[in-house]
């Protein structure tokens, strides 16, 4: 990780109007985004794509706080959009990045969220290739906003919600509810921030290291559990594959301190945004190699069989609880929990 | 064009949460997108690139006001990042379309966004793959932020703007300023939005009509003339092949109330942005045939050529004016007109 000369001043409008100040606003952001930056300056990039069939998607980011304990915005845009490829089943390659930057915004905070964009984009092995920045001012954004676009390759057929089976395995990742509380902590100085850290992370590796243990097909479906959590992602599948799913209250990882402070907050942990959190469906003859596998990875460790597909036709949630009752899991109208993402 | 019904209400912070509302209103954009949005509701778009080598751009709009005359920033957003990805030479095809949304904002003044999205990805056949909505509260955006990311397909080779050489004419497609006179007389109540109505067009059909007349690599270099206008488009053409550049005052194309309009606002037309103008390198023997082929096309009909690349190392841009003196054109810090895209 070099050293960046950290500027001093503010972002202007004049920054942003496409003359000379903007072309040095422009030199910093690629001199800090080092050599994850092979954009050429010209209006697109252009890049290879070895199979034919690609993935692309694309997301804004709003977080509030736009800095947090253990990652900040730029984390965050760099991760949604590589779970985002990699989930697909796609290899994730090529990133672009767009700026929204409100008048006064520091440009060392800028510099800061950048080397985020750098470290994630490594750690995730994806090339930022283009981008843009618009300055607005003050009042017309809440200090920066991010938006990446992605590109991944497809070395393996595409993996859809509707190729879910019942009697498929609903595997999870990890704990949920930890970014919620993270964020909403700082954001309402509740204390927990410094116990519950932010689970944001980029998941390719991880996704990989399943795919490397099971038949291609026995890995049904992957899907993030960011905005609207576990419950809006369960309801997704539901609805597409007009069956059931349900899953064990007892068995849904959630740490401690994330449970009270959500208990606190009066959230329902299952309807909590996360950042760094996947819910796998495999067929029940993968469910243990792929526990196996994604246990062995960093972001994997906490990773546990949470329910299953059933064959009930009315596409509900169901949640059983320890006597073996089920109640329908709501799905809800919004969450009252806006710019976590 | 199917007539949408127009909902009434506002955008809530809950549209934006992931959960049910969130739902309803994807459902309102897919269903105003109709045809051209091919997304199938996962997070990442399955596509199918023919050629292995593609073009990738990104950028977001901001444009203050975000209706006018003859647009808005629907249209803006798809023309943007088509002539993006039209002038590296490649042929556009998907793009992604992320909303910013302040709380508030009209479901019907949306709907009339996506209408134009709609409209012009069909005049540029594009298809919209996929996307993201994020509702943030009063305050924290000016009415609605727009981001598409686009990708294009390249059937022939990249242009760069190293690719100019010393002798190319200068040609550029359309009319400068009046993008920027229209903006400015709506947001400042000056009167001129009715005579000049703003440039903004998908430019990939005149890119074509171009190449289909010159040889391929006649064609040296294409840029959009956007925000910094021309004069920052000709100076980083001049810095990147390390030659002046010299137009000729007389020939540049400029409508009489829009250099009425410009003079009283004490703005250069030079340095006025644009959203439907190209700037065309070509190689002297490919001049007539291509300026022929432009002005037959609906969006090129005042193309002219208006200069050439010099042999002089000194990289400025050069005005000459009607007595055959040349002036050298100032890069400007910043332009004082920001939100015009």
């Amino acid at each position: 990780m070099t050293a960046t000369v950290v500027p001093t001043g503010e972002v202007q409008l004049d920054h942003g109007t496409g003359a000379k100040l903007s072309q040095e606003l422009i030199a910093l952001i690629v001199r800090t985004l080092g050599d994850v930056y092979i954009g050429e300056m010209e209006d697109s990039a252009f890049l290879s794509v070895d199979t034919g069939r690609i993935a692309m998607t694309s997301d804004s980011f709003v977080a509030d706080p736009p800095f947090f304990g253990n990652g900040d915005i730029g984390k965050i845009a760099v991760c949604g959009t590589v779970n985002d490829l990699a989930v697909a089943g796609s290899r994730p390659r090529y990133l672009t990045l767009c700026l929204i930057i409100e008048t006064g915004f520091p440009l060392a905070r800028l510099v800061r969220v950048l080397e985020s964009v750098r470290d994630t984009a490594r750690e995730a092995d994806v090339l930022i290739v283009g981008g843009d920045t618009k300055v607005v001012r003050s009042g017309e954004a809440d200090q920066i906003y991010l938006n990446t676009a992605g590109v991944g390759v497809f070395e393996r057929a595409p993996r859809r919600m509707r190729d879910v089976r019942p009697g498929d395995k609903v595997i999870l990742t990890g704990s949920i509810g930890n970014h919620t509380v993270h964020l909403l902590s700082i954001r309402e100085g509740l204390g927990f921030e410094t116990r519950v850290l932010s689970d944001c992370a980029p998941l390719n590796g991880l996704v990989e290291a399943m795919f490397a243990v099971a038949d291609d097909s026995a890995i049904r479906s992957i899907r993030d559990v960011t905005r609207g959590g576990l419950s809006a992602v369960l309801h997704e599948y539901a609805h597409t594959v007009g069956r059931s799913i349900r899953i064990n209250h007892d068995d849904l990882p959630i740490q401690h301190e994330t449970a009270m402070a959500m208990d606190m907050l009066g959230i329902n942990p299952i309807h909590a945004a996360n950042e760094g959190c996947a819910c796998v469906f495999v067929a029940p003859e993968a469910e243990s190699a792929v526990l196996e596998a994604l246990r062995a990875h960093h972001y994997g460790r906490d990773a546990v069989t949470i329910g299953e597909v059933t064959d009930l036709p009315d596409a509900k949630v169901l949640l059983r609880d320890a006597s073996g009752r089920d109640a329908e899991v709501e799905e809800l109208q919004g969450a009252e929990l806006p710019r976590l993402c």
